[in-house]
């Protein structure tokens, strides 16, 4: 193992984190939030201690880096910057107990959103600031801004590589131009582009400033921490609506994006995974829009709450504009299926992503034909394209780790005696990076009464669902380790 | 489709039904119950005019028969033979509702044992034993039965093979010798001497004859139905213990007991799935015994209870000793996921099985290997044979199609308003062939407050789940009935 190597990584990464945490440290002076602002202070203290630290140590590293580094260095860089992000919370005293400040700041930025807190109306601006701006910064990645912006930032397209390949949500990410760099760069102008564009119709709708910068980081990591109690339930169904739509379109693969860029719109609309992504959430509304007949005033409310959970679920934001724990049980189906599908892959949505659910379909209607008519293999086409046979297996694999960790999380959780039914949603809502759960975890409530252990291995779901389960599955196994 | 020797074949099956049916008759005409005893007069009279009409019908059958015509004639005839053997609870009038008559007899087929009864005490003996029957013949396969004793039962090896394929409870069954016949009935007549077997251990606890049989079919189909409205509470420990073992005994690999006889034990001990099984049913125990702390006076009967329900659980049996649902959550959760996976390949129990379990978790480490070490690919193997491909892409096929019915199956259910707990918990019970779930469909509880469509589409679940999926997706698929 290349621990040099590693350090001098996570010192970059530590640096980026340090140098975001500026802004929620001026908007703390700002308001005259001198806790907080003292609190963000010790904590950059503590970024330069590491980083000098880890910078001496890691002076002269080798060069050689293989796949396994990657992934042990993904896994290590997020939970060492988890570590050292939330420590503002924890100073400041806004979340009094270390676990939970630790909770707090893994679901912000595995862009899970799911809170300990009983209410954020409280807290101050800058933390409120620090706790929305790591779901923009987990969205697409600390690793990928890296890649595209810092000097330096790359040791070839080997070192690159590898760690794209760990980190991106999906396995589409990184071909959309040859070189790595260019593609993290495109990326995150097109998410920083639709990010302004979000803010810019949030004002339009006469949001505060801050808020609508929050509210829209919020919605770009398909995050789901808000800045009110209740949510977006308070807002005007005008910011409710422009919600759904970013939040929809924050959880389209973003080489969609470049190809409309491109000028090539025919080659989007007719992707397999696109169509299956908007199938599923029209269907969805029409579903429960029947389902929750009688349950609001008008045809148009019911709508647009039904869309608005619909896309916040499916996306994997999280954002609320009712209390969905009071829906009949089949809406309340339909949303937990919805969190096992998940956004589009190469989105910053979570949950299994429609492409792998796409390629489970095909590979169970490939099987089922096969057991019909002995002998004929077909191989499976998306967008025309012929899949290589490793793509299938690591979709079995994935599909595999997934229903193992889900189950073995919901075994230890469950010794904290809650319902099946909260149990089993806090697990997929922290796995597939939702936010909220049903019953006892549902939107109105939060997860400040797990035990620690239930805590540490919801952080771990949170992990694992964010970074595609392989780097953190890696940091548990025996095999890395074994060699050095 | 060859349609005449589909037929044929059912017609076969509905024979060894009638037959079947004869003690059930005797046993109402013994014990003076009138209406049981015109019910099934009745009823085999409908058997007789069927099988008559479709002997006419399908004389002169071509021979030509595929893979195909396998599934639908194995899907299709478990149908027919529930739709027919269900009448008697109906025309007695023990069942009053015809589709609650068709969901009891398919639970007793499929060895499932979710009941619609809210006490089955005041139903009269000869339904009784026809109820716990309908385990007893599921449980090895009504066609395995037919292919080992029924004279010109089989066309040739290929007609066989396709059917065995498709009844069979896991991928090894057939593989004991090379004739099939011949497998077929050393399968039938182990089975028959356990279940002998059974019945002696539990007269010797003093319990009446005919219950020890009925129970003795409950436990070796790994069904589940009993003839106590507490199950198993109200018996002797003795009588509890004796269940246990032959419970666990049952959910083992038949293949094993046959080379047990051949004096090769070695092999027994060494078998993977075997090893995995064993220690997930003691691992469990340990856990829950622990967790159940206080729950019960003594430390013995602690370890009793658990071992009765974690082995009636995992072997998918879904006998009670105590009411589990006031368990705490941990040890519910554990039964949960023994429900997931089920007993061993090749045995009369349900769910995904030990086999694929095991299979799924070498899918996955050779797949995090891949992901560290590039490009080297290795072979899985299992017992030291390495497992064709094929093999690993149909368990990762299974996989994909139960994790798609159970959430399918799951969010129409949900139409009927029950909680999270209790629907997600009916559909693992229903589909893994086990009985009772948690909550409203708990081991004190009953099926009977779900409507006719839920009805259905677990009733469409269980046989799913006995008959490993295919047969029933094959007959809802398109492909089948394109062509002629």
């Amino acid at each position: 193992m290349n621990y040099k190597m590693m350090g001098r990584f996570i010192a970059q990464i530590l640096t980026i984190g340090a140098v975001f945490m500026l802004p929620a440290l001026a908007i703390s002076l700002y308001y005259g939030e001198q806790q907080a602002a003292f609190a963000f202070l010790v904590t950059l203290g503590i970024f330069a201690a590491v980083i000098g630290l880890l910078r001496l140590t890691c002076r002269s590293a080798p060069s050689a880096f293989f796949a396994r580094e990657g992934l042990v260095c993904v896994g290590a860089s997020w939970i060492v910057l988890s570590l050292l992000s939330c420590l503002p919370f924890y100073f400041s005293r806004e979340i009094p107990k270390f676990i939970d400040a630790f909770f707090e700041i893994v679901s912000g930025f595995t862009t899970t959103g799911a809170s300990i807190l009983p209410e954020v109306e409280s807290l101050s601006w800058g933390i409120l600031y620090w706790r929305s701006f790591s779901h923009w910064l987990g969205g697409m990645g600390v690793l990928v801004f890296l890649l595209a912006f810092a000097p330096g930032g790359s040791k070839g397209q080997g070192f690159t590589m590898h760690l794209l390949r760990a980190e991106s949500p999906g396995p589409n990410v990184g071909k959309l131009v040859p070189k790595m760099r260019k593609t993290a760069g495109i990326l995150y102008i097109l998410y920083i582009g639709l990010t302004v564009l979000n803010v810019i119709f949030l004002l339009i709708g006469k949001m505060p400033l801050l808020e609508a910068v929050c509210t829209a980081f919020g919605t770009a990591g398909t995050g789901g921490f808000g800045v009110k109690n209740d949510s977006l339930a308070g807002y005007s169904p005008y910011i409710q609506n422009v919600t759904t739509v970013f939040m929809t379109l924050f959880g389209i693969n973003f080489s969609c994006y470049y190809l409309m860029l491109l000028g090539n719109a025919r080659a989007v609309f007719k992707d397999e995974e696109l169509r299956l992504y908007v199938g599923i959430l029209v269907g969805s509304v029409v579903l429960i829009t029947l389902n929750l007949r009688g349950f609001y005033s008008t045809l148009g409310e019911t709508i647009r709450h039904a869309a608005f959970q619909v896309s916040s679920i499916m996306t994997t934001t999280g954002f609320a504009t009712t209390d969905f724990g009071q829906w009949p049980a089949f809406s309340q189906s339909i949303l937990l299926m919805l969190m096992v599908v998940g956004a589009c892959a190469g989105s910053t949505g979570g949950g299994l992503k429609c492409a792998r659910v796409l390629l489970l379909f095909k590979i169970l209607r490939r099987n089922i034909h096969q057991v019909l008519h002995h002998r004929r293999i077909q191989s499976i086409r998306v967008n025309g394209q012929v899949m290589d046979e490793k793509v299938l297996d690591s979709a079995n694999a994935y599909l595999a780790a997934y229903v193992i960790i889900l189950f073995a999380s919901y075994v230890v959780i469950s010794l904290d005696g809650f319902s099946v039914g909260t149990n089993f949603s806090a697990v997929l809502a922290c796995f597939n990076n939702i936010g909220p759960g049903l019953e006892a975890v549902g939107p109105t409530c939060n997860y400040a009464a797990y035990s620690v252990l239930s805590k540490l291995v919801l952080i771990a779901d949170m992990l694992a669902g964010r970074l595609e389960i392989f780097p953190i599955l890696v940091l548990f196994s025996h095999g890395t380790w074994k060699q050095q």
